[in-house]
């Protein structure tokens, strides 16, 4: 009997040059690159482009690259049309999964070597998907996603509220998806790389991908810690709720990390933008009840609370409905998808584990009539 | 430095009561039966019951398996509008990943509780996706995807040809639809697996899958195979040419298989089905080609056809194009994958496996006006 390795704890499935995550319990990098340099210095088109094209841009590489991307923005009719027939009431991750679908049977990868246009344009174009649905489903506005903002989380903002984004949500929004955009092996990222190693196209990898992100095990924590958070009006309260949420066992989402031990570097970029932007709409509410709940986790559990969690009060400041949150995600983790695919082609194996055999031995074809 | 498995080649990555593969080189049983006994026996319904509900049918449970999946052939007027969009030069497993990502729009699965009417619906609708795209695209027609034909196969071949399939082919279409069900932790499967373990939704996790049997090193291979077959008119040239490729080290598709060493199980299937095939049109080139060129393998190279070598000729017999090859896998195969995803939703880890890293180590932030 061999050993079983269900879920691939500590199994090393392949090789990356893209990302260390928790070397001393804490750290993350990309590229060897620290994500509080990241964070704090770049824009997130000079992250994506350190992930997809080896290297941190040069200041006409950015300018290219950005322009490139730019001129992507445009949505094919099909597309559209596609989009529009899609209900209000569906999950935003099917919207975007089936985006990244459709966008493979109008712009087909044909060979690997259109690789970098297709990112160029999944990434690109992802944040229109979104908002497009999302604005002509619940708005009957048909949005026009050409736009000449120069960052997609600008683009993004400017989409989804008709206007154009105040500087600090522009800001907030290049350190977000810095903070999202890669992290190893994770399930998603390793659902992209089974899925090109069969050698299929971008789109397939990308849409398998979001299917993943879409678990409640992986993306969505964001989200599930505004829909807790919203309950409560005051810290106060938050605590005697949350402790009666300990009591019972229940779920706290947007804490702890499976492989971080200490804390998880993300957080205190996301929460000093968190607050900033507290202070900025004058909000007394959201903001000390999640600095409560995170004290009360780590007194009464020593959990610390993860990039999802002052992710639910920043975005919720900044006006993003609750339900954009993990597409938001997608967004920035197309990045690491795209980088880590490109990775898997480099260098492939089709990836095909074993399975431990526990079902029944070797029988005999019974015909239907003698079942019972 | 830790063991790097890439590929997991011979890693046990969880359970399984599904399926065994290769057992003293040659087997193949799906929960205990033996391939040649459910290929010659079943009906494909039987052996979908098996997997996804784990015991064959009683006659009554066969009768109102068969009665459910008819009722759920219609589809949605959404999805046949979006179908209607995607052009007829698409990838037909585009147009499949597309059709069961949609599907989860529109009938989003809310809780696991209604798994099985997913996988019906999934089971039954998918080969009216595929074909509605195929005649829309193809002769600009409409086809009525409700009918009223007993089986999946014959009910793909009626809104195909337009016509009740021949009983023959409706029997081909049990043995082959059986053969492709179930092949345990194979890349498209093990991609539902990483899906499902993230506790994502079955539409996710089917078009997960779907987007890595894209992959010309996973499914596919009867349709190159068909590809180099047909370009052949008697045996003696297919031998001239055929030794040119192996001289050229040409890659000859449908021979050997990863796991299996001294022959695939499914081949003398496929293979007799094939020859009847042959004899019922009359055909003298592409059978006797066909037969020539797995003497040559076995002569030349000592490799064995796989179960898609003869696929190719008997589906080609039955007058179904070519290109639609890996959409009857997918139609095949979605009973397995189902079966897999509830198998790991009963007992779920999320899958996370580690890396190896081989990038740069820890480096300084490089404003942008100093890279070079």
């Amino acid at each position: 009997m061999t050993e079983n390795h269900a879920g691939l704890r500590g199994i090393t499935a392949g090789d990356t040059s893209l990302c260390t995550v928790g070397k001393d319990g804490t750290g993350l990098t990309y590229r060897g690159y620290d994500i509080h340099d990241l964070a704090e210095h770049a824009r997130f088109e000079e992250v994506a482009h350190l992930l997809v094209y080896g290297h941190l841009p040069t200041q006409a590489e950015l300018d290219a690259y950005e322009r490139r991307l730019q001129a992507l923005r445009s949505l094919p009719s099909a597309l559209r049309e596609v989009l529009e027939r899609i209900p209000a009431d569906a999950h935003p991750m099917d919207v975007m999964r089936t985006g990244a679908s459709v966008l493979g049977n109008l712009e087909t990868e044909q060979s690997f070597d259109e690789q970098d246009w297709h990112i160029d344009r999944l990434l690109a174009a992802l944040p229109g998907i979104i908002t497009y649905w999302y604005r002509y489903s619940h708005d009957g506005v048909r949005v026009e996603t050409a736009s000449d903002d120069a960052s997609i989380g600008g683009h993004f903002l400017h989409l989804l509220h008709g206007r154009a984004p105040d500087p600090v949500h522009e800001k907030v929004m290049h350190a977000s998806l810095i903070l999202y955009a890669e992290h190893e092996f994770n399930a998603s990222t390793f659902t992209a790389r089974v899925c090109a190693s069969t050698l299929s196209d971008i789109h397939s990898c990308v849409t398998a991908a979001i299917g993943s992100l879409r678990g409640p095990l992986h993306g969505g924590a964001n989200e599930a810690a505004m829909a807790m958070l919203e309950q409560w009006s005051d810290p106060d309260q938050a605590e005697r709720e949350l402790l009666g949420m300990l009591e019972r066992k229940d779920k706290v989402m947007g804490f702890g990390h499976a492989i971080y031990r200490e804390k998880d570097p993300r957080n205190a970029i996301v929460k000093a933008w968190a607050k900033r932007l507290a202070e900025q709409v004058g909000d007394t509410t959201l903001y000390p009840v999640s600095e409560r709940v995170e004290e009360v986790m780590w007194r009464e559990k020593r959990l610390f609370p993860n990039a999802d969690f002052f992710h639910a009060s920043a975005y919720h400041f900044m006006g993003i409905p609750t339900k954009l949150f993990t597409p938001i995600f997608v967004m920035s983790r197309v990045s690491g998808w795209a980088a880590h695919v490109k990775e898997q082609r480099a260098n492939n194996r089709i990836i095909r584990p074993s399975a431990t055999y526990t079902g029944p031995e070797l029988r005999p074809w019974v015909p239907i009539e003698e079942r019972g």
